[in-house]
């Protein structure tokens, strides 16, 4: 089997639903950091990109996660700094884009997730597994109640909602990427 | 089908290992207690028991909680009280036991999880679903770097670990308990 063209996951911050389906930008949550990017490193995504318009969020970001990177911070936590490596905070989601185009040569597939109702644009998870021999592959995720509708409209295509047995559907976005990552590229072990 | 038993997930905060391999008691992180209720609301988890046997840590935690119970936290977000409400704040392993077998009559099949090697009490992710046709089953998590030697011992079994394509191990328990219980109770949507 040839190897499979790069993954990259995107965070996105605005414009995400709030729980009144009102269009907001959510504040970064310290903890998406470091969770998403301890599964991104686990399931061999190439690269985590967190979306945010602010430039002093961005500052502060940096400047938090730049205490992992040298120092105390490194030496005591080594692996962190392997993990939070993959991180890249960006403003905007055509930065995104071009910094997987510069990085590859080709504008990845995009594909959103959604805790919501499957839609015209569903993909299957065997059918993203397989575009990944084609072509990079981009995952988007929401923060805060999820992508508004305009992402809908911009992203090629659309995972279905994770399930349980029951009707509840309010994973945090940590925990929807941890699945999803495992299910893509998890390795069973039985 | 029968019904399965219930199934229960219990964080251990004491003793687990620090990142060298010594016995620690951790701290109760905040966001442990709502990611886990969450993924445990979703997978059909009937309770989460968290065990710390500090009383001020429990007083604390507890308080924090009862935000989400009634006033502003209960109207705002009414889904976090449904996904809180399985949260059992304890003081040591033996009254999660206890709690089960009042709530059972049964002592339930007690499974570890870890993200090391797998040893000589490997059950298999089918077995532990096949387990709950035939008794109640509590999944066993540790906080810190893991449940340390001793549970080894005192568990009736333990699950893989979680892999991906890469040779890192380090994902955070909320990411790690997310992913078994989807492997478990999950229902795949393709």
């Amino acid at each position: 089997m040839k190897a499979p063209f790069p993954v990259y996951v995107a965070l996105i911050h605005s414009p995400v639903l709030d729980r009144n389906k009102a269009l907001i930008t959510s504040s970064v949550t310290n903890m998406d950091l470091h969770d998403i990017a301890r599964s991104c490193r686990t399931f061999g995504v190439d690269g985590y990109f967190v979306v945010h318009p602010s430039p002093d969020e961005q500052a502060l970001n940096r400047r938090i996660l730049s205490h992992w990177f040298s120092g105390y911070g490194e030496r005591s936590h080594p692996t962190r700094k392997d993990a939070l490596g993959l991180v890249d905070l960006v403003a905007d989601y055509g930065q995104v884009l071009k910094a997987i185009e510069e990085r590859t040569g080709l504008l990845p597939l995009q594909v959103g997730t959604s805790a919501r109702q499957e839609g015209p644009k569903h993909m299957s998870q065997a059918q993203v597994i397989s575009a990944r021999e084609k072509t990079p592959v981009l995952l988007v995720f929401g923060t805060g109640y999820g992508l508004s509708p305009e992402w809908h409209q911009k992203l090629d295509a659309f995972m279905g909602p994770i399930s349980g047995p029951t009707e509840f559907n309010h994973l945090s976005v940590r925990s929807a990427v941890a699945i999803y990552l495992d299910r893509l590229f998890g390795v069973s072990r039985h």
